[in-house]
């Protein structure tokens, strides 16, 4: 199968996904033309799914991976309360994959259509593992993106969901709490709420205790966690340093009325903002950042 | 080297690329924020650049890596005519590369000052070869990127510069040649001036055969080549058929007039559109499509 075969096969499927008024022009030019609208910023990150570190063959289909290859850099647009606009994802694969490819894009475009985002561009190269980038585009009123440095001593801390059963799922690898694993459901719904009701926001990628300390050294300050919700099954530690969990962690002043519920996910309260510049505590011990950590 | 203090020397490197006052935040938080103009359209284009596909580590130091993967992506926004804005650079690496990512981030930042553009972001991960990914975002007046299609029978058709310099600078690996292929020119000036000259537009980034096909799909036309600008002693094989020139391939009405020099790059008329789709001529002879093909 030739580049442009491929190409046009992919086309096929970014197709259904071109609904915004804002996306001109899709796959098969040299750019994707998008078209912002008055007092809106725009957001941008992108996320690496890499064979063999992220996934692999073995226990992902090539649906489940396009899925969580989209559903990770989503992720990051919920932690800024961003809604969605249009990806462009870069694909590298060994030769003979065809098949493989159109599986994937068919699990990343069912995901974004969830969310009326387009599939606008890429690009497709050989490696001998699969290796995928997916870039994401997404909107806020001016001025209004949640930012990792906005905590303040005395705000209140919270997470959406439960924490650990992504962890758990991998070492289970069945039921539910694999579907957890393998198909994240980024928060991107309650992240748009969390805006103007949220002091800063940050998504947990790499578990709790790292993506808590992240946020602590962007905002300069430190926080004191008390008690977090687990995952039925999942351990503490599960919880406090298991990564892929794509929950939100973030803080509130502490006079503001935050909803049990937001966007139908449950909201708990586990802790405070301190001043203690950089130290965590749970429980009153230290919390190292403990979670995952690609260089160490 | 954990990741955090990995980050850190690459925001060091990134803040010196921060001038835009439309890209308010840089790398540290979920997502880059970016503040588009009234009567702008936004463009976007990501590519991959991979070892031993396109470079090894033998023959490209790390900061040729950095270069080549911002250069690759930047010639695409050259080829809609956009002034480009910021990037963001995905990048996977063996373990212990601390140093190589810095020297990366280096030449990549090099680059990036040349052309007023900001590196906004991006991602770290773990990989058996270094694959980059870069993302670049560009701006242009509304409604006027160049595209592909906007070809029509009896335009004329031109490119900038000479063409196989880069196939004959990998075959020679060394001298003028070497560089050519090593660390090309993004033709950001050029194609800037082409907006509203030029009535579709390509960059030849996998070779003029290939490349001009693809243009004349998306067009719907047919082109007929006469002659085309060689790069001094590259064969007429490598001017056809050898990748990476990133120079533009452009068409323009016939009657209009397009300058020798644009941005002081040259312009060499090479040919002209016609009506018959899907054939492409060379001396009168069928030119197949016989550029770089990665799933060939």
């Amino acid at each position: 199968m030739r580049e442009t075969e491929l190409i046009r096969a992919i086309d096929t499927l970014a197709r259904t996904t071109m609904h915004s008024p804002q996306v001109l022009t899709g796959i098969g030019d040299d750019c994707a033309v998008v078209r912002p609208r008055p007092g809106e910023d725009l957001v941008f990150t992108t996320d690496l799914t890499i064979e063999d570190r992220h996934f692999t063959r073995a226990t992902h289909t090539a649906a489940d991976v396009g899925y969580k290859g989209l559903a990770r850099s989503l992720s990051d647009l919920a932690a800024v309360g961003a809604e969605p606009l249009f990806c462009l994802v870069s694909l590298a694969i060994p030769a003979g994959s065809a098949q493989w490819v159109k599986a994937f894009y068919r699990g990343l475009t069912s995901l974004a259509k969830q969310f009326d985002m387009a599939l606008a561009g890429g690009d497709l190269a050989r490696a001998d593992k699969v290796t995928v980038d997916v870039m994401c585009c997404g909107r806020v009123h001016r001025n209004k993106a949640l930012l990792r440095s906005g905590a303040r001593p005395g705000d209140s801390l919270y997470v959406t969901g439960e924490l650990g059963g992504s962890a758990l799922g991998f070492e289970q690898k069945r039921g539910k709490t694999w579907a957890r694993h393998k198909r994240p459901v980024p928060r991107v719904a309650a992240g748009r709420e969390l805006v103007g009701l949220a002091s800063a926001c940050i998504d947990i990628s790499d578990g709790l205790s790292l993506d808590l300390h992240r946020l602590c050294e962007m905002s300069g300050v430190g926080a004191a966690v008390t008690s977090i919700p687990v995952w039925p099954g999942a351990s503490i530690e599960q919880a406090l340093h298991g990564g892929e969990d794509y929950e939100l962690l973030f803080t509130a002043p502490h006079r503001r009325i935050v909803p049990s519920r937001i966007a139908s996910v449950p909201v708990t309260r586990i802790g405070e903002v301190t001043a203690h510049t950089g130290t965590i505590t749970y429980g009153g011990n230290s919390l190292e950042p403990s979670g995952f950590d690609h260089f160490r």
